[in-house]
């Protein structure tokens, strides 16, 4: 049984993703994309890749539909649910970062949607926050030690792609600047640090302290985390924690080899990398930023919340090269 | 029903490829991967980004199938067709240059594998010669312009990723030496200027002169090509018989606003965009050097010599940005 | 004896980059650099490679110099020098498109500023027009050939880096778009069509057309341009011909190898490559488009108009990786 | 007086960086270009940046000089001064690690070449440690805090461009690869760490800790770290102590603006820029890898110790874009 879906700031880069993916979804059927600034466009129009994927118009009318995606700026999704009535039993997934911290919007209760943690949860959600990109690659690199009750302090450099900042044009977007240049922005006050403590913090005894330095990469797609901090067992043992952890978890792998950030691009997956000197260890992790750092995780919690296939449109070709 | 497939020259690009994309085929199932270098090594451990994809082992054995892909470095098909006697029924697609200008080999007659000239040849082929990377985005270039028998000369420039030089190191592939770079190679002798001319000239009355300046660029993915040419007729008429030369193609589409490379990246597409200034013409082009340029193109054969979807495998997802 | 300068329009591309050149030229001092947008602002602030270079703050006022140079955007070189009154034995480069094709403007005669080829009346000049950057790539690799009288169709694609589209935040200069991306623009309608074939015609008999397809590069520095047209000549009577008419130019140099465009990225130098097969030549050239192509060209104008070594300020070091 | 300088493994990276900043350095005379590999060649045939600029051929044989740059592989420094007897009077500066820990080797004593703490021994030395390129980076970036010898966890993140991993090819440095790629290699283990704690420890009473994470960025030149560390005094006294440290320093600047790494390249300076948060600090450094990190370093080294002014022959212009 096809479900529908509408998609609310379609125009983005994460709305946008989220065609992609859906276009090809066996299980639902776009019904309406809309955007504020853009009605009456084709989306192929804005997103030339979407020629012959995507035929639909952008539309500034709400339809009915199974499905909701909201993929507004940051704090709009607020304003969009006090503004229009959504049926209670139409699933809500918020690509924003409204409700990851304060998770109750008047008769919702948003699950927060990191499906390696919340699966449980996730099945029987009609309200869903996903994650944010950092604060997916980062809490996938460090959950499995919440375990071991003695996280502390962890030392953290990300680093992201372009589509990361968005569509707008920034002087720090801007080709001729970016090119061949590395900065770093939100230094130890990125907004994903609460985030990410929010969870490790339900798991871990001691308070945590998250030293967070994100680094603008020249790159368009991707995140690449490389988290420092104390740990007494062995990298053996680490490893084994790590397995056990993500043994379900259909798009995170724990490798042995190093990692690289491009195995993963343009795909749901999460890979893991976890090595260790003295007593020190290092957990490096890659994932796509707009994949499974935003509508390829919003996907994955749809399949979950339907009870479908948690693969299902996700099983995407990596760009590899 | 199934059919099962061996990949012969897996561990290369185009073999790696088209593992990326059978291994979500829905009518394919992958039976063995040969290496002669990498026997014995697991796939993934080479691409990486094959780690929960593709968990087979690169052999040096050849086993029965009932679909096999070739691809071997240029001229290398011929030789493992004289060494491995391969039974009749079984369908080979060689993505190497061997069977294209020549097409007869022992009992094999080789189809040239450009669908949107030879669907029906390949349709119940057993042979397909799988066409060049530049050759198939400057034949879909130029192809709709031969109904008028008036070619004559044609000035191309193209420009590739570094994916087209392959896998090995090379001065031109050195990260150092290519990042920013723009250069020029096999200027004017390029080895598919024969292999356009051959399909251009059994539609063309007057011989052709094409004039092909390829460019290494630097990028790793995707082709670009512009082609500047007399043509008497107004715009408007040379969109109608493009739009009509590509009306049943599936993966060809004329853009009446300018295209981007990017715009196909990723996808099996070919996107076509014609510009007109006086009596001269110009046909830009692009595809994805890797999938309508070889293993994609590869597949889409594959699925037309089935009878399957022409589509089926290839709903691939843009890199987009 | 030093001479002063003054840089109107300091805070663009152009501007800064001559701030950068001039800076450590030890026969000028730069007396004010204007900007009618950032006046009050250090131009360090802007651009923060130029700190411990040049601590100047940009102003809205017009001090009195030996030397000025225009860097306004095209068409506003005329606005200002009709709205302020600069005396007649200021030399004044301007380096926008304003008098390269009317060359007259009140009282000042325009030279055009192309060393190779106007070396003599530049010595003298008081006003000077600083060529365009893929004109000066294409020129420099057309001209020899006007010694032949025989120049008629030339077929050229060109590809520029992204500052050739200046400092402002455009769609096709956001790093997502950009970035592993190309793309055709003003085919075969470029504006410095106009400026070339002026040139060009007053060295050939017959009339020539130039079929220019410029293109969009996913770099940030240098032009690179291939040249097609006839020529019966063997390659190495061509290869002496350049040879001869570039003796006395500091800055091209014609090479039997082939040339890539990093070779010459942040220098004033222009490589030249000449291949031939059959009765066609394709001709290569590379510069830095801001450099031989804007302002390290406009300093070598000021370095003849001076009478000073024309390499003065000009010794860069290539990037060279 | 001109100096007469040989360069011992011309042929690599930091070899013809050196020639590239000599040949137009006013107090020195390049006398050869010893390389074993290419002994013949000329220069500008492995380097075609260098056409016009040095006209040098490659030798096998040593001549007597005045000042001799080695830039071999690391380890054979010693080799060659085995092989080789160089006599006591020759300024030697190794830009290898030989003699950064092991400084003695038979009759000379080589002092560290960092020029913002050694800067009274180098003016006396006639042998020079050049110091590593991530080791320049991150030393500058920490050295002023040694000054409250309160250092004792230090936690860093560095990133370098391509020309770090050396000419060779390599699977690493394969653009295909490394196009849009980030990974980390060395993770805690880089050699550069016990260079850098050598110098630290001399000037702090604790010992240091140094938790370093090299990472293999998408750009050919540059390094970009962030180092995090506890710290209580406030973020203007931090920033004192930094300006008063490097008030002397010709090439080190503080910014009291974010940083970029590009804002560096192509020159031999080192940016830094420090934020707080609560009791942590993070120091951002950037420097051209090839320039402070290595051959712009090594002739600032030389021009002290000659008693030349420090930037003799590097004022070099900035990339910028």
């Amino acid at each position: 049984m096809i479900k529908t879906v509408g998609i609310i700031g379609a125009n983005g880069y994460t709305g946008s993703e989220l065609i992609r993916i859906l276009s090809f979804h066996p299980n639902v059927e776009l019904q309406f994309l809309y955007s504020r600034s853009n009605s009456g466009v084709k989306i192929s129009e804005i997103y030339p890749d979407l020629v012959s994927v995507c035929d639909m118009t952008l539309t500034n009318k709400i339809e009915e539909v199974d499905i909701l995606f909201l993929c507004l700026p940051h704090q709009e999704s607020k304003n969009f649910l006090a503004e229009n009535s959504i049926k209670e039993n139409v699933l809500i997934i918020d690509l924003g970062n409204d409700f990851r911290l304060e998770n109750i919007f008047e008769n919702r209760n948003f699950v927060y949607g990191l499906p390696e943690i919340n699966k449980n949860e996730i099945k029987t959600a009609k309200s869903i926050a996903n994650p944010g990109c950092f604060a997916t690659a980062i809490q996938l690199a460090i959950l499995p030690l919440t375990k071991l009750n003695l996280l502390e302090d962890i030392y953290t450099t990300g680093i992201t792609g372009s589509t990361g900042a968005g569509q707008s044009l920034q002087a720090t977007t801007h080709f001729t600047w970016r090119n061949d240049n590395i900065s770093a922005y939100k230094t130890l006050t990125h907004q994903h640090v609460d985030e990410i403590l929010k969870t490790l913090n339900q798991f871990n005894e001691k308070e945590i302290n998250l030293h967070f330095v994100p680094w603008r990469g020249d790159f368009v797609r991707g995140i690449f985390t490389s988290s420092t901090l104390k740990c007494d067992l062995k990298l053996e043992e680490i490893q084994k924690i790590y397995q056990d952890f993500y043994k379900d978890a259909a798009f995170v792998s724990i490798s042995e080899k190093p990692i690289d950030m491009k195995q993963v691009v343009n795909t749901n997956k999460c890979a893991i990398h976890i090595e260790k000197n003295k007593e020190m260890i290092v957990i490096h992790s890659a994932i796509d930023n707009l994949l499974k750092g935003a509508s390829g995780q919003a996907v994955q919690n749809m399949n979950i919340a339907e009870n479908w296939d948690e693969n299902l449109g996700l099983n995407l070709k990596a760009i590899a090269f």
